[in-house]
């Protein structure tokens, strides 16, 4: 578990870069919620985001981290990446809490082309875990 | 002209918030590039930046500014807005040369029904003012 922005930031990198799906749970709030780009309402509970994170991180290709904006609580990371042809930049805006776990994630990308193919390939997966899971987007 | 950070966000929170087309001008460096939400090539020169931020910010309805990062050359502003029924979250990433003009725009919105909806008002009156104009987006 992180213990201040910088190792916050250093796990969160190597997580992102390792695609280690397991090590992302740790820096996430129980009631973490998501901001998708291509949907309005929020994907809610550490569960949903951490199987969507992993989902998305599986899917970009060459996804690579470039700007960093940091406030004690609050993050800004600019990333770059591909889905097939499609070229795509974006951001994360991350909110922790005190114990540098993340509350809130909102994830803005352009341009919108790209964004759909990123959900024609994302959405059937997330749809299959929903069924599985059971329940919704909350 | 601003001479420092502080007075170029000051002057950019007034122009956005009074829709001041002609004080946006002086902010915009000749050779600003901007990185619309609908499309990968950026637009080009500060007249057309000027005018596609003019129409953007005139179409976009309760457009008002909440986190704000800020690295000495380098800042992310996010935003809310919508466009008619069309909630919308957004963030500007903005590069500013040693003359804090703006070199770089990059405006990163979600969701993409939202920046649909914008597109479909934008793109008409973007398409006029080329034609007008002469040229295209570069």
């Amino acid at each position: 578990m992180p213990h201040d922005l910088r190792s916050f930031l250093d796990e969160w990198h190597r997580v992102v870069a390792a695609k280690d799906l397991d090590g992302l749970a740790p820096l996430l709030a129980e009631q973490v919620s998501l901001g998708a780009p291509p949907y309005w309402p929020r994907f809610e509970s550490r569960e949903v985001v951490q199987h969507l994170l992993g989902v998305i991180l599986t899917t970009i290709e060459d996804f690579t981290y470039h700007r960093e904006w940091t406030e004690p609580q609050e993050l800004a990371l600019e990333f770059s990446g591909r889905v097939g042809e499609h070229e795509l930049q974006g951001v994360d805006l991350i909110s922790l809490d005190e114990a540098f776990a993340v509350t809130r994630l909102d994830v803005l990308m352009r341009p919108t082309g790209s964004v759909d193919a990123l959900r024609d390939l994302v959405a059937p997966r997330m749809t299959e875990f929903f069924a599985i899971r059971g329940g919704g987007a909350g």
